[in-house]
């Protein structure tokens, strides 16, 4: 493996061996000799967190990932404000210079779509893209799926109901065209009219013969799901907030009661009143378990990339 | 130990025992070939220094302690602008992510009186408060303490002057708490009344048995005292800067040949003209050395917590 | 070696042995084996990155040396903004600390000129000058310098030409300087006249006996020159933008027909528009390589000091 671009980039088998050998890092960091000795796996290595907007949840993430194998993280957390880019130098130049202090992996935050792969292509330096602008943010997109995966040992044939902004949500959109590439998915899209998922990904949906519906009535969609992926709906941004029905999409106890049993709840986090923190408890609620499960998924993709 | 909230969580006994461990550390620390050995000994382990806002010098202390001990600090030094606490996560959340990503302690600096409490109610990875508003900082108020007790061996029966704006100051506040907790103590409050010392203090003070007085007369206090506790006093937050005396209660020379030369004269830091430079090179100067207690008093948590 | 303030401080021995370490730690550092074993090398010691402006690029650059060496960075990347230095406190009060806490080395990037050498009058542990306002950057001069060295195998008989806004940009008037050191050089400053290298730099190369020309002729200094020195110049700070040649000193496939094809291109980095982007692919082009050149003369000025 060299860059990390896009979840596209992986087929299936690819994407399952990344489980297992997340797992299996989780099970040696959870063992004090095992995580003592991963602490000597790469050291004398370097990680480069080039962040030119600032996302401190996945920054750390991906430096604790780092550190995991003795890596040490050298980092910049706004490069956008503080580096040579408000110079107007280009992601291709930064990306150069990086290349000659000899990284071993540069992880690359940018605000605009497409500069991972700019980045990339001048780059003998791994990349992996954790966010560019609209685009792609690979490793959110793998961690989704391997929450599911942990959950119900497949990708394909779930019931998913996925609610929230759909039109600007990236995470929400990348785990549609993710679940795409499995037979027998089927989504439920919960949103106002105004902020549902895009026709590229319908388009994609009806392609794959992946079934899928669009609904205001988030109880309904919950009544029969077996994954639930919740994202913010940012009220202040609506033309017309008395178009959101009432309870605006928020997971409460009574979403609860409607939800069977065996689901899990997913959100990629931070949640602000779109889940209930009385939801928290339950033991339905996944999305704190999705945040750590990235931390042993980008290990195993460090690992393939340096093995 | 676990959690680090606030510094009336320990007993005299702990604190001693915190002073002994902290001066051993910083004998094993001036040994070149125990430091080299030092820095193995929590290697494989991670400190995330979480600093809602900026303070550069305790988060440096904070980070050198650990990279002392061979653990890698991974850091956030403005998280209140730069993450999600900005889309209006709360510290719970934020704390309970980082709990799945394994850090081994968590260091958190915080605007909000509270946040560490709150924090640590979610937290199974031990968190220190390192300032949280108005409230605590306990490595701060420890390192004070330890500051005292290396020149004169005790806690008790010491005159202390505690000058500047003590209505703000949260150092010169829980200085005065923590002596409040040991017998024969006498405190000199020098400042102006409106930025005396609060209420609340002087009621446990009574409670407490231990002598005080309020004075605006800085030469009257430092005439017969032990230890002097100078803190900023910030002259253009005054209704009435003419209300203070003279000399605006600035550490000088003449200041020094007013205090018995068996004295200490601390401050926090920064300083900015409240301790005249020439100031020093007195032997009584002992703010630089103080802010460097710090350092192995938090080495001393970090070990207490760690091993 | 001790504090690293200017690069006058070197003489021409010490420069070249220098290189001499940069070399063999970049062949260290391109063996695997040898890069594991370097990184043990100053485990247990502890760099302090103190960047009072934010200089991604060069702070990266220090903290890759430091980590190669098993040395974990501890970084403040705007401390202007974010320390103490907003309450009002000294650099010297700020390195006294940073004393106390027992850091290894202080890497400073300062605002103001002089800064670093106020820094160093009160500091036991070394500090390197990492930019002092339109004072020294000392590492960038000798990566310059090294960058020459490597292709040429001396720093004397050269012919040199320097362009862009030469009466502000640091790089190109320390350069100008250090090769007044040596013999038999000849220098073209290529510039308009308001923006022309100044006068102090014209008198010192007046009395080295160092030849020297000014021109606005970009092509002409380009036929006959072995080394090309390219900086930014800021069309937008000009009072008359007209007053630019046709081009604006553009290095581009016009200049490259111009260039001797023994010649070698730098630049301090970043570029904007004042080397064509096609001129990259050129073997002629050095620039990023001279990025690179600075980790290795990092390393081996930290060799130094710590060795």
């Amino acid at each position: 493996m060299h860059h990390v671009l896009s979840v596209e980039q992986f087929d299936s088998s690819q994407i399952e061996e990344l489980f297992v050998e997340a797992d299996r890092f989780r099970d040696q960091v959870a063992d004090p000799k095992q995580r003592r000795d991963l602490a000597s796996r790469y050291v004398g290595k370097q990680l480069c967190s080039l962040f030119y907007e600032p996302s401190t949840r996945t920054r750390l993430s991906f430096e604790k990932a780092a550190a995991n194998f003795g890596m040490i993280p050298i980092s910049t957390e706004n490069a956008r404000e503080f580096s040579s880019a408000s110079k107007g130098e280009t992601i291709e130049d930064t990306v150069k210079v990086l290349n000659e202090y000899g990284f071993d992996i540069i992880v690359l935050r940018h605000h605009e779509t497409g500069s991972a792969s700019q980045a990339a292509s001048v780059s003998e330096t791994p990349i992996i893209n954790a966010g560019d602008g609209k685009g792609e943010h690979p490793t959110q997109a793998l961690l989704d799926a391997h929450t599911i995966f942990r959950k119900f040992g497949r990708l394909d044939n779930l019931r998913v109901a996925i609610g929230g902004d759909l039109a600007n949500g990236r995470t929400a959109r990348s785990l549609a065209q993710l679940l795409s590439h499995y037979k027998g998915n089927h989504l439920s899209f919960v949103s106002i009219p105004e902020l549902q998922i895009g026709e590229d990904i319908k388009v994609k949906l009806r392609e794959s013969g992946t079934g899928f519906e669009e609904t205001t009535d988030m109880y309904d969609a919950l009544r029969d799901t077996e994954v639930v992926y919740w994202t913010r709906l940012q009220r202040e941004r609506l033309d017309n907030p008395d178009a959101l029905p009432k309870g605006g999409f928020t997971i409460d106890a009574l979403a609860l009661e409607v939800l069977p049993q065996d689901a899990i709840i997913m959100h990629p986090l931070p949640r602000v009143d779109e889940i209930d923190p009385q939801v928290d408890a339950d033991p339905r609620a996944q999305y704190f378990q999705q945040a750590g499960n990235g931390l042993y998924l980008r290990m195993a993709l460090f690992d393939q990339i340096l093995k």
